[in-house]
């Protein structure tokens, strides 16, 4: 790929996303874990594999707009059209419009070529290890849902048991569970080096949560009953 | 203090809080914090420290809606009118005040007896650890600024440099340097378990993300360089 067609993408990809950094910063990082697991891969097509990178995330747009829509689904046309109205050839476009289709989890159809397994798993790597945890984490304060939700008992419900979302939740049910579903060696591996401190960082929080929870309603509740009925001022 | 007092005055928190779920558990949060850290002190005044860990943050709006405004001098103005208009005596209600109005690192006034120590350990706490980690990525999304910055090179500055608000600029400047600032023995111990994990998570943090930009910037170089002039499609 020359350099002049990877700043014309870029710039496309930048116009679809100039009200987000945060989801331009993905796409980049996105594209350099693709880098890097393609080095363990033999011969993989790098003009496919960096255009669909770039490109991956283009449909956010519509699935913000109508959430019915699937934005792997609509980003995947949305490529295809830009790429054959720019001097792409079909047989490009098709293999980009495939690696962005199938680079969700719950689009249903499921990468087949190498370079869309690598999409997939470079996209899921910005979903482990701290960054993981940094950007759910922010997601949930922009959309202001809670660390933790309480049980009816008043305690920490510590992901499992939820009934409205939380980080803890989305940790329990996603974040915990995304290790095993790589599709490269490479991805695969960058993945468990990333696991342990995400682990560490959910236990570590759930901990300081629930033992000042545990061990401070029973102090209050001891301090109330010592003095129910003696003479003090309240 | 009688649990009938208490619960007026968790009324009248919440009435001050009910459209964030987010301060009213923090309130929680300090309350067992500061009676953690008061199993350890002589004697305090339990009345005083749990009715101004409870009222602590009830200037809050005040200041949301008027940035000049410091949550800890109105908090504690209007906790002591509260007080005094519901049959607190003013020795009482001039106490509360007191470590209302010093629990804030920037009130300008120093935290002098016990209780306000206490109160002023029990809310650092909070941006200590894990929890200090989350609740300020979480506040990052609310107001959406970003993880880190990118330095004019390109690089990902690791905080210290950052001429624009980001999460590692936060973690630098304000989360890194709390440890040393605590005015009772068991907050600062309590503070130094909860160390470890938050420098471990920036560093992963960190080591994630310029990992990436560092290697990726660097291949996707070499390999625009490789074919800038040879005779493929693009």
């Amino acid at each position: 790929m020359k350099k002049e067609a990877y700043q014309q993408m870029e710039r496309y990809m930048l116009s679809r996303m100039e009200d987000s950094a945060h989801d331009r910063e993905h796409v980049y990082r996105v594209l350099y874990n693709a880098l890097e697991i393609a080095k363990s891969e033999t011969a993989p097509d790098y003009d496919v594999l960096i255009t669909a990178c770039l490109l991956h995330d283009i449909g956010r747009k519509e699935q913000f707009a109508n959430p019915s829509l699937c934005h792997a689904m609509v980003g995947g046309e949305k490529a295809y059209k830009y790429l054959t109205e720019h001097g792409f050839d079909r047989d490009f476009s098709e293999k980009v419009r495939h690696c962005i289709q199938t680079h969700r989890f719950r689009s249903g159809i499921q990468p087949e070529s190498i370079e869309a397994k690598i999409l997939f798993d470079a996209d899921k790597l910005d979903v482990t290890g701290a960054l993981g945890i940094a950007r759910t984490l922010m997601y949930k304060g922009n959309v202001v849902e809670p660390i933790y939700t309480k049980l009816p008992d008043g305690s920490i419900s510590d992901g499992t048991q939820d009934t409205a979302p939380s980080f803890f939740h989305e940790y329990k049910f996603k974040l915990e569970k995304l290790y095993d579903k790589f599709y490269t060696a490479a991805g695969a591996r960058l993945a468990q080096e990333r696991r342990q401190i995400a682990a560490a960082f959910y236990e570590s929080l759930y901990r300081e949560v629930n033992a000042g929870y545990t061990s401070g309603r029973e102090m209050l509740r001891k301090w109330m009953q010592e003095n129910a009925s003696d003479g003090r001022r309240i």
